[in-house]
């Protein structure tokens, strides 16, 4: 039987939360939710499922020694640093080079790894069922979020019929994938019942990737055979994903292959699921005070509601006399922003950088 | 002919500017107008018109160490710290004492430490006004602040009929002092032109304060005793005031003194002036961006307008889409709060020390 593997999207810019998250330590590498960062659960979530060798995590170069710190567990070699993002479809076609070197029959699940999601126990199965999708046909298995409100800020997976009963979950042809849509269109999707989000959670054997790419990506195809002769000699991949990377077009992997297939199928999630995607969605996640403040950290709000405060070390936070604030602390930044500006923060992380000296806080 | 003196009343609970000042650090020690501390350019202020041996500074104990440390140029032993607290009449009773040691015909200003003055030359001629009246008969006399608004966290000095031209400037008699006003009565007072705000400034004789010492606050009279006795035998002030200072009655001078006096007078003031009372007041001396925002320290504001920010050290204050907010960094404490709220900082600042550790912002 064909082993499945785990490989884990560990990329990001780190700009949604500044100034916690850096351009060397993005979302995944911060614990906005929960204890450890959102990677380490992500890895916990998995680890369940497959031996530690059989999971990998791709990340980026300025990114590589972090991943590297909290990644216990993981074998070294299972951790690739890309020299420079070149978006999810190189990615994709790294992971399955990496899991055809260890095993051409396997069968391979990408995940995200900076999502939160609490009930594990559902995540697995949802995990399992698409599993079995993928070693069942030669299909490529979306696992899709049910959708909780008319979101513009994802993309959506449209089910079609009925395809299969896989581990006694219904699995549905996709109809068509859509862009992030206006908000009247949104609201069209959640009424229908027929549009899932679309989170970047993919199971697919090594065989069907590779098929795609040649049929869709033909020029990304061959800029991988340098990588997977690398692999197959066990050299080191640093020095050829340096050479190769310049080369690959950065896109999508939705867009390179997912868009243009046919054999596609989702799985609707049954598991609780966040993207947390600015500093306002922790709030969901974190206990609240009576007057709906949450806050890490060391912390004082007199007289405000629904402030959420993110403080370091033995740094005081007070707030006074104001409501749905945003006011995070760092060593060497601090940002105030209300909770409604959260997804400007793009336009003032330009003029930090902007600064005299400003990429020591990038 | 009788020498002047000046004695700067350097006290205050550093609650107002918190978390910039603290007990130790005060109003009169930060520099939130001016690149000097407030007690270095009131220092300067008077520097000219009197030589630097006949300048005192009263402090506090817990202020004694930062303020010798600004103060250059003043003999140490014209420095003296107050044990504890005791309020205006002790401090100006102790003022008496000082002077009367060197001089027992001379004539002193008291002046408090932390207010922002910006017309030197027209502070100086008022003072010198003030000084020739205290020098041509036996009056106690109030520099009193012309009013700009109704405001009404200041006592007010209703003036009475003209008394004399000193040094060609009008001093009237004064018909009363009053409290800190209602709105309505502020707005009254504004309107009548007769009422003047009272900022703690006096100027008056060894003799003149004595008397009213003796007559209107004789247990405080007797309470100075020891310490004149110190005085005159050049002994070290620090114990006597230990023992004296716990058994003085803490009371304002102007309820101990002037209220019952009635040989008080009040020259209208001629210079701009300031007692910057809280974050909002610091934004009328400081130079404003396009927008209106105010800052110190490093910063940026993005969308807002109105901000005062104020930063220390390589700290990065950032703001987005917010306006009118107070933002001040620390070490080791940082205070949002919307300038309409300021004055509510005591509330906060009972709740920091009630944290545990709490007096370490204090």
């Amino acid at each position: 039987m064909a082993h499945r593997f785990i490989v884990i999207i560990a990329g990001g810019k780190g700009e949604r939360f500044w100034p916690q998250s850096r351009a060397a330590k993005p979302k995944h590498l911060l614990s906005v939710v929960g204890a450890k960062p959102l990677l380490v659960q992500t890895i916990d979530r998995v680890k369940p499922m497959v031996p530690a060798k059989n999971i990998f995590v791709i990340t980026s170069a300025v990114q590589e020694k972090a991943v590297r710190t909290v990644c216990k567990g993981i074998p070294a070699a299972n951790i690739i640093a890309e020299p420079m993002g070149r978006d999810t479809a190189v990615a994709v076609g790294l992971a399955a080079a990496l899991v055809a070197a260890r095993d051409p029959q396997g069968v391979f699940a990408v995940l995200p790894a900076d999502h939160v999601i609490h009930d594990s126990k559902a995540y697995a199965g949802d995990l399992q069922a698409a599993f079995a999708a993928a070693e069942a046909a030669p299909v490529m298995v979306t696992i899709g979020i049910q959708p909780t409100e008319p979101a513009t800020g994802f993309g959506y997976i449209q089910r079609g019929e009925k395809w299969k009963l896989c581990n006694r979950r219904q699995v549905f042809r996709v109809k068509r994938f859509v862009e992030k849509p206006k908000q009247d269109v949104a609201e069209g999707y959640l009424a229908s019942g027929d549009y899932l989000w679309n989170a970047g959670m993919f199971v697919w054997s090594v065989s069907v990737v590779e098929t795609a790419l040649m049929r869709h990506a033909p020029a990304l195809n061959v800029g991988l055979t340098a990588i997977r002769a690398a692999l197959a000699k066990k050299r080191p991949l640093a020095g050829v994903l340096k050479k190769i990377y310049p080369k690959l077009e950065k896109i999508s992997v939705d867009y390179a292959l997912l868009e243009k297939a046919t054999n596609v199928v989702v799985l609707p999630s049954s598991f609780d699921w966040d993207d947390v995607g600015a500093w306002p969605a922790v709030c969901k996640h974190l206990k609240p005070d009576a007057a709906g403040n949450v806050a890490r950290g060391l912390s004082i709000v007199e007289q405000g509601v629904g402030n959420l405060v993110f403080a370091d070390g033995k740094h005081l936070v007070t707030i006074l006399g104001v409501d749905d604030l945003i006011v995070v602390h760092t060593t060497d930044a601090t940002l105030v922003c209300p909770k409604s500006r959260a997804q400007d923060i793009k336009v003032l992380i330009k003029r930090v950088e902007a600064l005299k000296g400003g990429s020591k806080w990038m």
